[in-house]
């Protein structure tokens, strides 16, 4: 898994930050992508990566500002263009299927795939084989939300020893043996696959952060996780800018990444009264606080 | 007047070529600027110029696809957060006022000015002391439109030696005299502005179309212009793709500036198939036609 920062600024796009968006590269995982958040130009970031829009499998919008949806339209319909034809799962607030609808029926823009809309409340939102997905309430001028995303643990590494032990030579079968729980043997053997693996490999959880005022509360969510990615709009000699426009401070972050107990922290929606040169100090007040934190920038990649 | 190019591409960005946008720069004339289209990322176009979304005036649609709306909402709020207080005038096709409100509705975006809309229709459009703009109805996918600005003449210089012999001293009362068809002076005396100034000088004509196929009955629209902008898709090789997707090659279009008798041709609109190494052929091939013709690129700007 990989977290790839495509806008980390905050409001309206400066030349060095653009508005908000990041990809959940899950390419080893699942073969494709999410994506949270999508600013105006996300696909136009999009094009000095990698990353390939058909790929996209879902989208996560954690409120409904503007610096974080006015790129989907144009996002969807270059997926289509560009060749996707893969349904897409579009997680949201309510009013978020109103403003995509409208764009695409005023634009006259045809998709070659379906879009599936999901209206997210507190809670629980999804699960599959792999990943378990909650969210949050924040406090924010508009509803805004939080996503933790729980990978699975994995099936530990098959032990191929164990397996030419037990007379099962290689080939095939164990690849077979690997994805499939038993497996009869051609002389009439079932293998366990539990017999044959080693520890379970422990799942990752990722927590990412919409805009929110900073409050204790929102530690128990992001309890523990690998990754917290929080918004530090302002600096700590603005937390009462912060807390009048429902924001947080680079050091606030820091209080709840350690109340929360999680192993690393990344900053995003950085405001762009801050130049490339107030960074440095920003960091270092937040890593009094806590230690493993890093402010992101457009592009930089982070494995999970 | 100078024309300024935003996004010269078409249908989707790339690296090289943003989708639509230009803008009309007015700022001797009327200190505004007008706006032509606005593809996604036209903010974030601006950002590397000077031009002040809070000085842009008016803002004209040529039609409704993606590539020409999908920047109006972030352009809007930006407007508003950067301090644009004057209201703003939209025209465009029947559908975009749907699309802006639906936008700034669902994003809570709060605008520090009114916007007024204007559903455009073939014909006369609006006239004020410096200016006429005129509709044309083109042949395209969705109703698209051209707009042709019409600049009126403008009056003449003074002539301060004529003042000078009519025994009018130097002063704030020129300035007054230029501005005014008639002034009184202290003596009693009336001045009419007629008889103190030079020949009127000729407004220009700027034509500016949104997407179309070819056609010979668009020539009087932008008959005798002073710069035509037409958009060029395509190259003479895919002029059937051109008629396929209601769209223009680079030679139609200079095909219509000569039919036309404009006296410059700027083609924009261009595909991303074709590279910049493509560029000086397709350019060879339009002035074989129109020997004045030009393919603009990305922040290229003209004077008029």
């Amino acid at each position: 898994m990989e977290l790839f920062f495509l806008g980390t600024g905050s409001g309206v796009p400066s030349k060095h930050r653009n508005v908000s968006s990041l990809v959940l590269q899950l390419l080893q995982e699942r073969g494709t992508n999410w994506l949270f958040d999508c600013g105006e130009a996300t696909q136009h970031q999009i094009l000095h990566t990698t990353i390939k829009p058909r790929k996209i499998e879902k989208i996560f919008i954690t409120h409904l500002h503007g610096d974080h949806i006015f790129g989907l339209p144009g996002l969807l319909g270059s997926r289509s263009f560009q060749g996707g034809t893969t349904p897409i799962e579009i997680y949201g607030p309510p009013g978020l299927k109103e403003f995509v609808q409208t764009s695409l029926k005023v634009s006259q823009t045809k998709l070659k795939y379906e879009i599936r809309f999901h209206e997210i409340t507190e809670g629980f939102l999804f699960e599959d084989e792999q990943f378990k997905v909650m969210v949050k309430k924040l406090e924010h001028g508009v509803a805004s939300y939080a996503y933790r995303i729980e990978e699975k643990n994995k099936i530990g590494e098959l032990l191929p020893d164990k397996l030419l032990t037990a007379g099962v030579k290689p080939g095939p079968i164990f690849q077979k043996i690997k994805e499939n729980a038993s497996v009869q043997l051609p002389d009439g053997r079932t293998i366990y696959r539990e017999d044959f693996v080693g520890p379970p490999k422990k799942g990752k959880t990722i927590c990412i952060f919409g805009d929110t005022r900073f409050s204790p509360q929102f530690a128990e969510f992001a309890k523990n996780s690998d990754i917290l990615v929080h918004e530090a709009t302002f600096g700590p000699a603005d937390e009462d800018l912060a807390y009048e426009y429902f924001h947080s401070s680079t050091r606030q972050a820091a209080s709840l990444a350690a109340m929360a107990k999680v192993k690393r922290l990344l900053l995003n929606h950085i405001s762009s009264r801050y130049l490339a040169k107030d960074i440095p100090q920003l960091l270092e007040g937040a890593k009094e606080i806590f230690p493993n934190t890093q402010i992101v920038n457009d592009f930089d990649q982070v494995t999970v």
